[in-house]
């Protein structure tokens, strides 16, 4: 696990520009372009996407057509993982009759997080959470839990892994199929990575239950991905064209970038499923389509490289 | 040494921001503010700084003050590590004639890019550095050899290991203190890396000897750096607010910025003397003489933050 040389044979890219993504651009993209761009990614060989998240409509502007969404995308999810965020029990109830299959939920390792962005405790939070995890798991429904602010908070400074697992421990009580670790604010370096896998590992998780989730906020989401994988995580979050931010943290850029990701993962003999050149060709069409800037360096590169060919 | 948790105590940055950037930069920069970048460079605790190059100065215009910057900076230069390219003997001597005690020359692993960047072959090349670094080691002077295109080559594609071998071998044969490896378009992943670094040592060139040049065109040159550390270099270029690009490469963008990686370094506990405020300052306040955008996030971020403070 922890050579610098053991690389997996294959990771799971897990896509969430539809949904972290574009929840965090301040550009709204209409029903139609989610739909085809969710298509597109799928078309590309990306395993697993987030596609929108059944909050209240009036609290996430940019995500109130989820529901027109998934039921536009009701024939692929028949045939592919299509994921979407449920914050409670009506939410799950509204996923589940337009045919969703599979969901997560996003709690908060720390209690400012958990005040500003859920508007309740932590503690609060893991109730309204436990139902939803429960029916979803009696539905055959499967479910990610995620946990923001894992190695830094704005308000709170660096986050002690021992508080990652306490919430860590009940969402996988309550029956999480795997758990995504976010460094939402994008501060983390690979030692506070390294801590937080060893702690999780003490305490009963393993890395076949998790997912790392890194910002590009200081430029080390590529890195500390690349050490988690050597620390043996498989599933990995990333973002088509770097799509994002977090308007809770302060000058936070986006997610890490997919296509950044897959030139590494290829480079290493990773395989992904996933074709880079068709990838690089939806984040084109989606700026064109929306205007949205590219934030993807690789997709730049190559898109710079064919126009130069 | 491949270990995820070998880090070393300290590494040391080598910033080539005043030479390797602003070379690079569409926007040429005065004598002066040339001069202040290095003094603040300094100032901020950086312990090797590249400032010029004394190739012709109709050759490369950006440049063409590097012996009134070394004049400037006469006093500075006795106290610590700055540096200067010299392409052939002429240059060697314009150099030593101000008072430069540490030089580097710049040798390509590619036979295109020999052509292209040095207007000889690689043989020819190598025959014009052997007197340069010959009179440097006899006259007490450091020398740097540089490598570049390590990974790749816009013509050539990918490139061999034993290319890079070749002509690493001649450079320590004629006696060079270090070997800087670049990947000049941006496009290794770890595996190039580490397979470089192996072919090295095979052939007797250990990682004491090495430094590492990633550029982040595809956004991978942090994630290298880090492989890279993780094998056992202790030696790092970087550039000040990522300053820089590569006219040669398509679509290239800047160095690896050294404030994000010295948010890595320092992450982890590794100590490398840079005061990372004082440095941001520097970029903020190059933006503010120049016009040249910041290209480093952790700069950026930690900006951000301190304007909302």
């Amino acid at each position: 696990m922890s050579d610098t040389r053991s690389f997996p044979r294959s990771v799971t890219v897990y896509e969430v520009g539809p949904r972290d993504g574009l929840q965090n651009e301040s550009r709204i993209v209409n029903t139609a372009t989610k739909i085809s761009l969710i298509e597109k990614l799928a078309k590309a060989g990306l395993p697993t996407i987030e596609i929108g998240s059944f909050v209240r409509p009036d609290l996430i502007p940019a995500l109130a057509d989820s529901e027109e969404v998934a039921i536009g995308l009701k024939d692929l999810m028949k045939k592919m993982r299509l994921v979407c965020l449920v914050p409670n029990l009506k939410g799950l109830e509204r996923a589940i009759s337009v045919g969703v299959s599979e969901v997560a939920v996003f709690a908060s390792a720390t209690e400012s997080f958990a005040q500003a962005n859920l508007n309740s405790s932590i503690a609060q939070s893991l109730e309204r959470f436990e139902p939803v995890i429960r029916r979803s798991r009696s539905s055959g429904i499967r479910v990610r839990g995620y946990i923001s602010m894992c190695f830094g908070d704005p308000w709170e400074g660096a986050v002690n892994a021992s508080q990652v697992g306490r919430v860590a421990e009940a969402l996988i009580e309550f029956g999480v199929d795997e758990l995504s670790l976010g460094d939402t604010i994008g501060v983390a370096t690979p030692k506070e990575v390294i801590d937080l896998l060893d702690h999780l590992d003490k305490i009963g998780i393993k890395r076949e239950k998790l997912a790392v989730h890194f910002h590009d906020t200081y430029g080390q989401a590529l890195a500390n991905t690349l050490l988690s994988i050597l620390e043996g995580i498989t599933t990995v979050d990333a973002s088509v064209g770097g799509l994002g931010g977090c308007p809770f943290a302060l000058s936070a850029t986006g997610n890490l970038a997919t296509e950044d990701l897959i030139w590494q993962l290829h480079g290493l003999g990773i395989e992904t499923g996933v074709n880079l050149e068709e990838l690089v060709k939806v984040s084109s069409w989606l700026h064109q389509a929306t205007g949205i800037p590219i934030k993807s360096k690789a997709a730049v590169a190559l898109m710079g490289k064919k126009a130069n060919q």
